[in-house]
């Protein structure tokens, strides 16, 4: 198959790479899509590295045997942590493969740089995801001579939250206040939802920050594929756009609360997902 | 190894069981114990029942092949859902394995059974625990011609709220309230914490909830595990009993939160645990 006419293979812990894949098909409308959610093992959040590792490299190379042209990891955990590791093995000359692979950090950090007129950047996403400091180091890349005073801070109970349908209760409010203090204080003007579950909580976050400039990862990576899908000469050819995007679903488990959650995320309702067993990396990668 | 010195397993999907573990102990000071949580997949109360099995098989299949004389699932969800698969697959006159087999739940509903008056009893539990309508079916066996009226309602945050330590906060009480309110609307005189987890909100339930009789499932579950022990002769020889159980601690994944988290659930520090990795169950399990 040409690269015209192979799939761009997307990829999450769970169901919230969703919230990437809409604004991915809403910029390439031509494109077929296979996704991949590994609810089977979601979330990675809290995981180790090494095992947020090991769960990547499955997933991509679950994408890889599906022919895709290009890898988009929608997923703020594994592109802070895994994303050298994938693009070393799926996507250099040493490797059987070349496909092009594109995480959510990059542009979404470009994209706060440019909108920040202060330079005190926010950036709330998971324990693993802060941990790793993977937004602080793409802040200050593409910062060049600005100045940054960058302000990290773990939110691990709103992908619970969202997961449950608790979006804006007095609960969530006051849990989203404690983990926003720090950052309220700093005075921070742009906040970085490094995690593809927060844009559900967007219209909360924009009530309680009104001065703060919130960065959708899932945009800002979606605009970077399209450059890239061009990039590589692979633009699917135009035909009549359909009103739901040419996607086939994946899960490694299927959950109870699937079906909601993805017409939540993606905007509009999905077919049933294929079940699927990934194959083990058993070496642990360190 | 004569029965008598083989140690007790124990599992978990990830470190809650501890609070089973902590009874164990207390009630069986002369005792081993193997404890292996699957931290690299945890939480298992929201994946479907099949993977709950798949994922149970391989825990036992772990806990087998360390020469245990028992198996405790301290886990409800995996109880409720995989407890007739563990027996006919590692305590069966067909099976390779012998090992006596004993889940959290039998023991919970018999002990609930037991304290209530009224016969109007609540369940909270994960939503495979209560989906399953095992504690149901278990509370209706133990009653015999008692008359009960069985409530159940999961409260899928109360994990996360637990293992991020928001243990008696302004948030998690309008959250428990939430998920209480049908259950104190039917006036129930007996709730089961049907999640290992739930211990740990013990004193915020009991001050909601002050003419409300809690079930500790740990508790009850050691009780019967000592009956267990015995009634197969292989009760370990009396010798000084030590502070601290004499417990060899296995996870799939070193979780940053292990150390904190498994102080509070045991009651005590714990050594550093030995990272594994289970082998898989290819076919999936219906």
């Amino acid at each position: 198959m040409s690269s015209v006419d192979r799939p761009i293979g997307v990829f999450d812990s769970g169901i919230g790479g969703l919230t990437v894949l809409k604004h991915l098909a809403r910029l390439m409308p031509n494109e077929r899509f296979v996704y991949l959610g590994d609810t089977a093992r979601v979330p990675y959040g809290n995981r180790s590295p090494e095992t947020v590792k090991t769960y990547a490299m499955e997933c991509a190379a679950f994408l890889a045997r599906h022919d895709v042209k290009m890898i988009v990891v929608a997923c703020n955990t594994v592109s802070a942590i895994a994303l050298p590791l994938l693009s070393e093995t799926f996507n250099s000359t040493d490797s059987e493969f070349h496909i092009p692979i594109i995480g959510v950090i990059e542009p979404a950090a470009r994209n706060a740089v440019e909108r920040s007129r202060t330079g005190r950047i926010g950036v709330i996403g998971t324990r693993a995801t802060i941990a790793s400091d993977a937004y602080g180091a793409a802040l200050r890349k593409h910062a060049a001579t600005k100045e940054l005073s960058i302000h990290g801070r773990a939110c691990p109970l709103f992908v619970p939250l969202v997961e449950e349908g608790w979006i804006d209760t007095t609960a969530t409010r006051l849990i989203a206040e404690e983990y926003l203090r720090p950052l309220v204080s700093q005075e921070i003007d742009t906040l970085v939802l490094g995690c593809t579950h927060y844009p559900v909580l967007s219209a909360m976050l924009a009530d309680m920050l009104p001065d703060v400039a919130l960065i959708d990862c899932g945009a800002c990576t979606a605009e970077e594929a399209v450059a890239a899908v061009a990039a590589v000469a692979a633009v699917a050819a135009e035909e009549v756009t359909l009103h739901q995007p040419k996607l086939d679903l994946y899960v490694t488990d299927h959950t109870p609360s699937f079906a909601t959650l993805a017409r939540q995320f993606l905007g509009m309702p999905v077919d049933d997902p294929v079940l699927v067993t990934l194959d083990p990396v058993r070496e642990r990668i360190a």
